[in-house]
């Protein structure tokens, strides 16, 4: 993308009231733009991002085996009625609305329910089962305070996947094939190192532990205690004697960590299946109960972390896989250099490299503060002292380390990328 | 795909409220679930129709210079205010919904106003402009009545361009490369033939015309006159001496159609850019006035409008672009059959042609049914009667034609679709 045919800038203010870091820079770098408090749109920077994120979650879903659709945002209260989550003192975050006749419509918070109830017309038989439904969508909760940017948002993007299984036994196959794939999500987006499957309290709705995803970071909501060489951690609510045998885990070998979750995965036993009237029938022909599994990850959220986790005083560093761009391509100097930076930036798209082309009039300075600001991993600069020496500057975002690189070594850099 | 791990199966009954053709066929060929009236879940192959014609209508606004964004579903009162659309006599089909702090929101109908409003940080010199920014999102209208199925409903995905010109000149250039790139998204779904820009209603914006494209079809909600050589209609609303002497048509030359609308486009003048105080200065300082256009498309309506154009008595008839595969493989026999299927599916998406292998153990003829109710362009049988003389029963969907092909002859037919 040429910088120049981009709408957004590097901006120096940003709303008053907004307190979050991930949304300060979001917006100081033209990725978002603050709609309310917990309510933001993507401008092209930001949904460049978005997609990528979406995308490998989405290819990890379909590897695991599941089935993509899309569920609407307006839902029945008669659905949300028969498990019990449609009052108000039930479920203290719904958005609702109005048909024009005077019915109440809920404003998807999450979907189990309609979820369940599109199975019912296909899910009869043993046969049909087991299945894994997913889905990237917008929720809408009615959040009393919204002051977290994209952690914790009024209207977020979220993939929900839901597992279906015959026994507990195929349940539990599921659920650590899915925990797996979560692990190979956070490898993609560059978190890997840092993220770990963590014990959790497992709600209401069952006696065994829900999974969370948590990722080390100073400003984290969480404390959990980490088991390094285990790659495993208990949260804090659950850390206790009786968790830690359960785990097969020993105090002396647990380090505190504040962290921040980016995911979580939980058993849902028969709850909704059992409400909204979805069985199966086995090989005898007489009816059993489906085994729920719920798998989140919150793809905005994740945004948000990745923003915090790694920014520094001069912005945002993107890893590699989810950044808008690869590449951002300064040139410096006159005719010669626009010529060789107009060539280098169609190469580099040819070799499929996502690059953003600052063909701005503006000082070097400002073109290096915004390439910083704005995160791209590296910055490629091209000046006509350069071009003498027949060398391109070569600065990594997350190091600021700076190396003179020849063409070949160039593209043999980013290669690995 | 193997039709094996699809959690869909075709259906014999439908909910009984369901009036509309469109989401009648794509029920029972377990495309779509009903939520409510105008209300509906895309299933796995639905959505990888509406990720298709997404795709189509992306790469087309990208090509007219189009930026995309993600705007958001939460509408703050203030700014529909600041242009007078808040009030439920101004506007009649919103949904709003209420804040903990007892704030009303609107739930987006529409999206002139954020868009504008995101433009505010960017836009303020004759250098940012023009500008195009597009997104495809959820639409939510609060319809007295909702029985169209895709056509009208109450929660659909519409993409909708804004464009930002200086001058009225400006303006009319984009407003043209829009409408041919309109041309292009139309022929690429597979309509392009039937379809027509047609000259109607400015609404209270102008006093210019807007245009509307139209599709022939005996449904169709509106009555055009064409001009078949010229390939230009008339909205019956604006059909008077008076629009055919502007326009430069004869009442001889045009041929009453029964039509549908698949999008408009329709200049906005200042209205919303002035209301919302984004204006511009120009190249002596003077501020001047934005000249807005808009362009939308609804997605899931042209899908609805597909079905009802192709469909017939076996089911639905998609263009090849736009099905969810373009070819639906059947195997019918013993081991033979089953390990040649296997290959012949594997060798297919290595060349990257889009496939349902029908693996199940059903009798053929509900095989050949399912592959006609689902409409997959190109129906390939293998079976150990063919395989002896090596030949693919190949047949078309939309023709019922039927021939029988060598290898060779089969992937060089589907190269060419």
């Amino acid at each position: 993308m040429r910088l120049s045919q981009n709408f957004t800038k590097t901006r120096k203010t940003i709303p008053a009231d907004e307190v979050a870091k991930n949304a300060q820079l979001l917006i100081r770098a033209g990725y978002i733009h603050k709609m309310m408090a917990g309510v933001y749109a993507y401008l092209p920077l930001g949904k460049m991002v978005l997609d990528n994120i979406t995308q490998i979650v989405r290819e990890e879903m379909n590897a695991a085996g599941g089935q993509e659709v899309q569920m609407t945002a307006l839902q029945p209260r008669e659905l949300w009625e028969r498990t019990d989550r449609w009052d108000d003192k039930k479920v203290d975050n719904w958005f609702k609305t109005t048909l024009k006749n005077g019915t109440e419509l809920g404003v998807g918070l999450s979907h189990e329910e309609p979820i369940v109830d599109s199975l019912r017309p296909f899910v009869t038989s043993y046969k049909d089962l087991p299945l894994n439904v997913y889905q990237i969508q917008t929720k809408f909760r009615n959040e009393l305070r919204a002051k977290s940017g994209l952690l914790r948002g009024r209207e977020f993007i979220m993939k929900d996947l839901y597992s279906f299984a015959r026994t507990q036994q195929e349940h539990g196959e599921i659920y650590e094939r899915l925990a797996a794939a979560y692990l190979r999500v956070y490898d993609r987006l560059g978190i890997g190192a840092d993220t770990y499957r963590c014990a959790a309290d497992g709600g209401y709705f069952t006696d065994k532990f829900s999974d969370e995803f948590q990722t080390l970071s100073d400003v984290g909501e969480d404390t959990i205690y980490v088991d390094e060489a285990k790659r495993i951690a208990v949260n804090k609510e659950v850390y206790n004697d009786d968790t830690l045998q359960k785990l097969g885990l020993r105090r002396e070998d647990l380090v505190e960590k504040r962290a921040v979750e980016v995911g979580n995965i939980f058993p849902l036993e028969s709850k909704y299946s059992d409400a909204l009237d979805l069985y199966y029938h086995d090989e005898h022909g007489q009816r059993q109960s489906i085994v729920m599994g719920c798998y989140g990850i919150g793809i905005s959220r994740v945004m948000g972390v990745i923003v915090e986790k790694f920014a520094d005083d001069r912005g945002i560093v993107w890893p590699h896989a989810i950044a808008p761009a690869q590449v951002y391509l300064v040139r410096i100097g006159g005719d010669r250099a626009v010529r060789h930076a107009d060539e280098l930036y169609d190469e580099l798209r040819a070799q499929g490299i996502r690059v953003i082309y600052d063909d701005r009039d503006e000082r070097p300075g400002a073109k290096f503060a915004d390439a910083e600001l704005m995160g791209i991993p590296t910055r490629v600069t091209i000046s006509d002292r350069l071009l003498e020496q027949q060398r391109y500057e070569v600065t990594d975002r997350a190091t600021s380390e700076t190396t003179l690189l020849t063409r070949d070594e160039l593209f043999g850099t980013l290669e690995h990328n």
